[in-house]
């Protein structure tokens, strides 16, 4: 089936503990773009970039065959950069610089080509844009969102508009609480139905993720990984192996939701084991494959 | 098989969102001991309360089929009393008063008939008196300890000295991170396998439990519970079905400790359903297997 991903193109600059890199290919939609890939294409992405964008990172993108038919280049102008700082808990980071340059100004326009899209995926961007994208495309089959603090505290209103579109929203542990002013997880999931989805999905990090549906509650382990190189776009990675998997089998059951969730795991413990996109230069399905497998294991009991 | 378990018996006074109880029973060794005791009976308590431990204390431990023979009665002492307040994030909570009283100047005393005990359960107590009460006991088959960050901050070095005659540590999150200065958490497992337990269980709250060993990492979800009332005893209601189960069953595989693990979580989401030990007044064993399939559930997938 096909997908749609409509979000940002970054270049990244970023320290953890365990070294620099700088000017490295970044933003959301990349990081669902290329997860994505492992299970469905061409992955349709719509997006924005200056005349720095390298061609190697067009190339990157080509070769895991994304559709590149909805990106923006504008010549004279410079692409989003983000830098960002991992503490020794790389649970903690600061940013140090957003440099917004032509995302400041984006304005997702949907090709005649993608307006007819099964599954449409929408990275963390202005709420209204969000809304823009869905107003220029045919209904589709699922809409998964995602969202950030940002947007929460700073566009609440235009948010739960935009929630009211949305089939599935993806997002973290404290967004999820800040949202509904609740801090047990499962009564916050609850409450985002409301406003909504009909499904939750909350993002964990090191303990897993939740996934919250009318009649399933369903809780994914998280990979134990022990070396954890640069966090950075795992969020986006689990969204991108989550509706790629829903993609590929256009199946939204709850058990293939499961599954899908275990997708996005998998997706999101692979791309931390190195530098920004880095992981997924080499990365091949086979890999993920026995990993999934590896979550299962990590998890299952019996009866005795 | 046998069952020793050995910590503190209080009276406690807990405010939560929910309500205000005071003076109601409370004490690690007493939440481990009842929560046990729906897997193996007699469990052997020893402990120490004063002249003010109320009688149907006592006879509601004497339900439960837990042996009080190692229990000490100060008649003109007081006993442990603690008080604390849990936030509307249930998650914080602060310590109102803690009078040590007769516990103060505790020292377990293991009676002749319970010198020879299978499993002993050495609950949150100076890891002084842990080593002190292993060398009263013939060599058991294995022992389980629990331990705080008061311990591991004000104790460390002795704290050290304890670990290295466990076989199995439960601590929560915090105190894996703080024991090993380590913030991944399956680095802080090993770590702490190195110190001594060959089997290292880790406490997540509502994130479930991870349990280490030096061949299986296994991930346990939390039940996925609305309303807690008091979190009070959890950790220790977890110890008590962990090891209750092992007890019960007298199998030391992974594959069981995984079993002890869900039990473990088990018993603590029940805990948590009332003040104090109110829960278990009326807890079945039934209840207690219907919710562990129930833990199966929110877990499974399968790879479609």
């Amino acid at each position: 089936m096909s997908l749609l991903v409509v979000g940002s193109l970054a270049i990244d600059t970023i320290e953890t503990p365990f070294g620099k890199v700088e000017n490295v290919l970044g933003g959301s939609a990349t990081y669902i773009s290329i997860a994505a890939s492992y299970f469905v294409t061409p992955v349709r992405l719509v997006g924005v970039v200056g005349g720095d964008f390298k061609k190697e990172y067009i190339k990157f993108l080509e070769d895991r065959e994304i559709d590149l038919e909805g990106l923006q280049i504008i010549q004279d102008g410079k692409t989003f950069r983000w830098g960002g700082r991992y503490h020794y808990d790389l649970n903690v980071r600061d940013t140090l610089f957003t440099d917004l340059n032509v995302f400041q100004h984006f304005n997702p326009v949907i090709p005649a080509s993608f307006k007819k899209t099964t599954y449409v995926c929408l990275g963390n961007i202005d709420p209204i844009l969000q809304r823009n994208v869905l107003e220029q495309i045919e209904k589709p089959r699922l809409v998964v969102g995602d969202t950030m603090n940002f947007w929460i505290t700073g566009k609440n209103s235009e948010l739960k508009k935009t929630l009211k579109l949305l089939d599935v929203i993806i997002l973290n542990e404290a967004e999820a609480r800040e949202l509904t002013n609740e801090p047990n997880l499962i009564r916050a999931g609850k409450a985002i139905m409301e406003l909504g989805p009909r499904i939750v999905v909350i993002k964990k990090g090191e303990h897993g993720a939740l996934l919250i549906t009318a009649n399933t509650i369903f809780s994914a382990p998280a990979y134990p990984l022990e070396n954890i190189y640069d966090p950075t776009g795992a969020g986006d990675s689990f969204a991108g192996g989550f509706i790629g998997w829903i993609a590929k089998t256009d199946d939204i059951s709850d058990d293939n939701l499961k599954r899908a969730v275990v997708h996005g795991s998998t997706l999101a413990s692979f791309c931390v084991e190195r530098f920004s996109l880095d992981r997924f230069k080499d990365l091949t399905y086979f890999e993920i494959l026995d990993r999934f497998r590896e979550f299962r294991e990590i998890s299952k009991f019996d009866e005795g």
